[in-house]
């Protein structure tokens, strides 16, 4: 499961822009979105279909996918939580969709409204209907820690993968840490669970919060477990809307500037990065986070 | 190298305090230190004797380290850059000299006045007049990465090692993450290099900077490299003075919190430190950086 490249997918346009209360116009999005690809994004979860009164800002996803689908060389998906929500992307021309469900039932619940089996069930049936050569992500929330229930058992994790894992083995599955919560050997841990417990499936993925200070040290995790996807947000976007103060994924800038770092490739030319995520931090209402912005820009640090 | 408790070295009253200009009034520095000692800290580099024309913040050294020295069970540690400040603080009574040179002849030059070679001959020196029963701890800065000269190769670490090693065989050595730029592969690449040159010398330790978001995945990098030995500073206080924003050490309670969700005994009581943490932060001038602080008090979040 190794690679000497790491592929991130830069999730700042859903998972960031989603925390966002006032909304951002259509126009500020797509140039955003120009300006992550310009500087070499080449994965990105552009936007999400749910509902628009649940989540206004996310209102404007047809027209978003519509431009980032066009974009060369995009690998785009979308994130949906149901049936609904899949049939609407995929006649919005979507060309790869990202589930998401939940382990724990009360974030499930409170998240799509829906028990984990009731999920797994809307899952095996957009499964059934996807178009021949529509790429399928699984996002697993709260694989390691749920904001009620607090740390989630391995097995429960990994039972609910016995389930999903066969309805469409060629989906990529991603473990997301949803509280920031987890420490480096967890995530190891599961990785390591998961990948002998289900041989045949290669394609995982990490998606990690910065909340407590372990968004690099997980990502570095992962990524030594031989998970070489994982999920980023430009300027750390994506605060928790129940946490002041706690900023939520995984600075993209801080992953570039470690991976570049420890030799590995990720396609993304830091400097570019920089400048789209400075514009980030300047949407209102915006919550960023990330330490990599700030300090390649300052000077020479002496002391010991 | 494993152990299954951690010890931290709280090293805000010297390395934190040094890079604030606002000079603190001594009953305050005693106050904060009290408060870490309530919290659980049983290791502290207290203060440093230097020039006090060149860090006028320190020059209460003698009566930060007669209070601190009178704390039950603290393993209470002062940095000296040469032979004339040592003897000052052996004077003032230390029982635990931490002496401080850099790998990079440049860095050393800057920070204490002396090629590294004249730096290892002042540690011979003081070496020689260390009382019965005292403590010898070696800083080794810049020893993965230079603000001069950018990454060190691990052989100049290594020989400057080989020099300093017979000098002292029971010193602990501390390898210092001086620009926070180091990544957890280095960190762990040379602690292995270290222990496989040096197989007599197990007394290593870890100091490391957060400064590009690395602090939390370099700690853990060293405990998995059998180190259990961290410096930290409560609030990450430590700001570079020429990297604005760019704030320095990782943070005390970052570290207590992951080692603890990590099963990892640290000693230290987190809500305790957090209230000093959070004392450390108002201090005028301070620099403070960290994650935990505002995560602990944020309500749950919700996600994926």
């Amino acid at each position: 499961m190794t690679s000497a490249t790491l592929q991130i997918v830069e999730v700042g346009p859903r998972d960031g822009f989603q925390s966002i209360d006032d909304v951002i116009p259509t126009e500020s999005k797509i140039a955003l979105i120009d300006g992550l690809y310009a500087s070499g994004v080449r994965r990105m979860e552009a936007t999400a279909f749910v509902s628009t009164r649940a989540v206004p800002q996310l209102a404007d996803a047809s027209d978003v996918l519509a431009h980032a689908n066009d974009l060369p060389g995009l690998d785009c998906q979308v994130l949906v939580p149901s049936v609904r929500q899949a049939e609407r992307a995929l006649d919005a021309g979507t060309r790869h969709i990202a589930f998401v469900l939940s382990v724990s039932e009360k974030h499930n619940l409170g998240n799509v409204k829906r028990t984990p089996e009731q999920s797994v069930a809307d899952y095996a049936a957009i499964c059934d209907i996807l178009p021949a050569g529509t790429k399928m992500r699984l996002n697993l929330a709260t694989a390691f820690d749920c904001p009620y229930d607090g740390s989630m058992p391995a097995e429960s994790t990994l039972c609910l993968l016995d389930a999903l894992v066969p309805i469409f083995p060629s989906a990529e599955i991603c473990l997301c840490d949803t509280t920031g919560r987890v420490t480096p050997d967890r995530v190891a841990g599961l990785f390591q669970m998961a990948a002998d417990r289900f041989p045949g499936s290669e394609n995982w993925a990490f998606h990690g919060h910065d909340t407590f200070g372990l968004g690099v040290a997980n990502a570095v995790a992962a990524w030594n477990a031989g998970i070489s996807v994982l999920d980023s947000s430009f300027a750390g976007l994506g605060g928790c809307p129940f946490a002041p103060g706690a900023t939520g994924n995984v600075a993209t800038e801080d992953l570039v500037w470690t991976f570049e770092a420890m030799g590995v490739g990720t396609s993304i030319d830091l400097t570019a990065l920089l400048s789209v995520a400075d514009q980030g931090t300047r949407l209102p209402g915006a919550q960023f986070g990330g330490r990599v912005r700030d300090a390649v820009r300052a000077r020479a640090c002496i002391g010991n």
